[in-house]
């Protein structure tokens, strides 16, 4: 079978290494180039395959079809328009291009004002498939987006958040997450035996791409978002608490109707855990209600791999609708 | 310096161990016997001592001051009442007296019959020392209410609470808060590198504990609470997120008021992690106010080690209340 | 393509799940029964699929065209035999068949006496195929041996091990090693931040695998072999300390030369790394001279993953070789 | 009581910290400055107290009875004669001045002449305390050579090791002994579920130190080195084969007999583990015969905490003995 040329940016990070393993075994596609500025002429072993990163001015962007850009936010939106113009198209896993994100980050910045003149589909599948098949630039959604909006998708969609409550999520993630960017506070002796909140008060920067999502459904309700760092490397549970505008009888048939034949979706009705879903480009989720308690509350749990169905492998499966290949080729169900 | 002799019942779990490496540390305590039927005959080397596990029926309990029962729940209250009638004070850090549960727990059972007919004060000083100080028994608290509990009083004791509002508690825990017994769910291989809920919808056993107290202040709030299991040894850190009545300007000023001088207690402007507090007996609470959200909450953060503040260094500040001895001896602030 | 039918065996423990989950995602075989007496009627999912668990004596032998049996030691070779008798082939991955054992298992016992009847090749396919394509019985080797003795093969098989001098064998084991029964030194709480030795002085049963290996291929050389927990749920490292003959001027090209061509052999010029190794059927190798000692020494480093080259995906590329098919299918190597 | 005030150089690394940490919870001493140039005007919370940072020139080493250096190796003589200058007494934790490297250090840098010209004798107590006691410097020892040596030494003092043998070191250190500066290799992501060797081959810079100790014992061994990363942040075990010159009846008895009243050697009939030592001063040694092998051998198994008796912990019983305080002094056993 004939594979199509891809390349990364930014492929000496969690994420990019992770794009670049999962390329190597991917039935479709080949890698044409890594790039990562800092490491270049370093070698890394990735899918089982030997990666020499070049420079990213050394990366022909013009000979693939596809640049999966795996930047800095704040550094990504001029490289994506770079390939674009080269005539690959992108799948962008920054925040740059993200919704409630491209107008926000032109502070006058020339990435900024690049950002803003982007316009491109948000690349969560399960929300709607149409606008990534025709795109040639898809924005690919945070770890902690992924997770907290397919949990809440099949209540908003119908309607069923209790207009001007808060929606409360509690979510932990493993370091992965943080980069592979050293950092004292991310060492092994520091993060061992540890667990802490970080992002506290709404000031995470994902806040902006869950509640414009959220209000492009309709749903009037405020989100409060609370992420908390793990001793583990990988995943991300995400602990969800939905005020309902009324009663639901059998809530967890909601999300077994909403996402019927999703291949990527596991709903379950046990609590979902990060060893059910690392390495794996799921989201499992399960649904519990609150006794108890006077206003109707769900409880929806929601376990990913950050790097894959929150970063890399939902990437790849943008990146396969794009071409037009299987949504599923190259990614472990 | 003359040593009050104590005992300690159900020795060989994590609680019990705990408690014995603390009394023998102790400079006003000595350890009389550690009881725990299954391990009879056995030796532990606890708290630099080597310690040999005996019958429960073989410990003298006339021959001490106070005991520590860290018998499971359900069979504690009728140890309890065999060591007052051998004339030893107790501290019970079973949930069988503890409010909420002493009459829950008398379904017709002996030992329910007896916990019901024993009244105790709650055993969390900072919330009031004089019941404690003049007690023959003392219902220790659980690790969770302590670190709820401690976090919502100070709003609690001014009325801060929203009424009719869910105070949500997010809690995560360290495994050997599931205690010492083994169960394949606790096997290193199953607990690394995962994270995931239990005891969710309200359904945890420590609830009514809470729900009592919170009622006792007043407070017309309801309790949502979601114990998560971490891959750590110990600690237990408590995300808790309460609605207000009206705004507060500075928050932090009204727990470092309700706490000034409590030698158990850090205020923190930073956001406590478990690595602060394990091995010690204190309580660390940081508070966040949350920005875009239509009702005015607060994010209240507070870890503590689950055996130290959260069972057996509190229960032996409680004993040191009961038997007159400076309440911080032998506890590592 | 049709598949061919093979049963498990001791299927949920942790080498009996690993091998149901190799099988659900092998492209020639699949999975007709998983026996559990314990968890007979649980369900689990492994490799993506859901299995059930059945009791042994309702599992159809005969109906498959191979068994692995994962069962203890000491209670193996008689199933071995059942699924001889019933037509299937047998991959055994206990220690009953394996040379050093068979004989010595038959303590009176009728399973010694059975183990001591069968003639099964040692499945360590890198030190000869022939014997393992025709056979019906394959003795599948312990994970310790597996690594120990792919280290030492290069040199043994050249004569350079110095005769009668000490093989010192340190390895380190993921806890998975230790089986799925619980047990209170297998809790998390207890091997996390922990290290130990264990099995020490020479008394670990895989020695008389080793020895006897070792033996057939004339090596004069003795072997103390000291085995460690690590805190880490899968992955062993082997640190082979061998004298050597004479010196050795290029060591690192005896192995390349012994394994060229072998797809699950990895000879590297850096230090192997369980990070390296885990969920892959590969053993890794590096070789270092040592300086400053009178006695020509090299240090032989082996990683594998326990469960997978240490055990059940040996044991899939056993029956690759056995049932005809590519001895990579299935495998990621 | 009186308190001599102390100052630490080289603070803010792990064993810097963990010198503030035991200072500050010591009776007999208090510490007056904590420098670290790269952290100055930092705060940290250190045993229980607030420690600021300052410049190390801003630090008055004139005032103090003693002062502890942490700084790195290569640099840490200069600092050694400075506070000799000033008057101040020292324990020095780098290897500058330790046996085997003081001469070595010498390659025309400025801080390797000073090293030449220094003598100061090996501070590890159990040796001999006479020379220490009188001392004004104390070259603390390595963490390895501390586990290595007091491993050895009853066999060393009694000539039982076999002459021309090689003695085979395979030891694991957890994190914190590679240090507190950010490197991508000592990353939570990293580290984690990862073991591997380093420094192989009989490179690393503790043999000098080790093997000058051993030549002055007339023990003519050859000394074979292998450390190994292991995922704890804490602990080294030390597992140590020894040819012997003769059989030896009762092993243990002869590190009973060497140890007899040391209060911070613990010999055991078991096999000593790293939870066992973390955060205690000791080391805790075990020693189990060798069957099946020509040679008689013994095997020693030695653990630490390398940040404790391994550096920090032996630091301040050395600072006892020259301050002519209780040895024990501050020192949890």
């Amino acid at each position: 079978m004939h594979k199509l040329p891809v390349g990364v940016l930014g492929a000496s990070g969690y994420a990019g290494r992770e794009l670049c393993a999962i390329v190597a075994r991917h039935p479709g596609l080949e890698l044409a180039f890594a790039a990562a500025n800092e490491r270049r002429g370093e070698k890394a072993r990735l899918g089982g395959r030997e990666v020499t990163f070049v420079a990213a001015d050394d990366a022909r962007l013009g000979d693939v079809a596809l640049v999966f850009s795996s930047l800095p936010h704040g550094a990504s939106a001029q490289w994506v328009a770079r390939a674009r113009e080269a005539g690959a198209k992108v799948v962008d896993l920054s925040n740059d291009l993200r919704p409630g994100n491209a107008t926000a980050g032109a502070h006058g910045s020339e990435n900024g004002a690049v950002a803003t003149a982007i316009s491109a589909p948000y690349g969560l599948p399960e929300l709607g498939r149409d606008p990534i098949r025709g795109a040639e630039i898809v924005a690919n959604p945070g770890c902690y987006p992924t997770a907290t909006l397919l949990g809440l998708y099949p209540l908003a969609a119908r309607g069923l958040i209790a207009p001007g409550a808060t929606v409360n999520v509690s979510a932990a993630s493993g370091v992965t997450g943080a980069g592979f960017t050293p950092r004292h506070d991310l060492l092994f002796g520091e993060v061992a035996n540890d667990f802490r909140a970080y992002g506290v008060g709404n000031t995470h920067r994902h806040l902006a791409e869950m509640r414009s999502v959220l209000a492009g459904w309709g749903a009037d309700a405020d989100l409060l978002f609370t992420p908390h760092l793990l001793p583990v490397p990988r995943g991300i549970l995400a602990t969800i608490t939905v005020p309902l505008a009324e009663p639901v009888a059998d809530p967890l048939s909601l999300w077994r109707e909403q996402y019927a034949g999703e291949p990527f979706i596991e709903v379950t009705s046990d609590l979902p855990a990060l060893k059910d879903v690392v390495h794996r480009n799921v989201a499992r989720i399960g649904v519990v209600p609150v006794q108890n308690v006077r206003v109707p509350t769900l409880l929806v749990f929601v376990a990913i791999d950050n790097l894959v169905k929150g970063a890399a492998g939902q990437a790849v499966q943008n990146a396969n609708l794009v071409l037009g290949l299987e949504e599923t080729a190259g990614l472990a169900a």
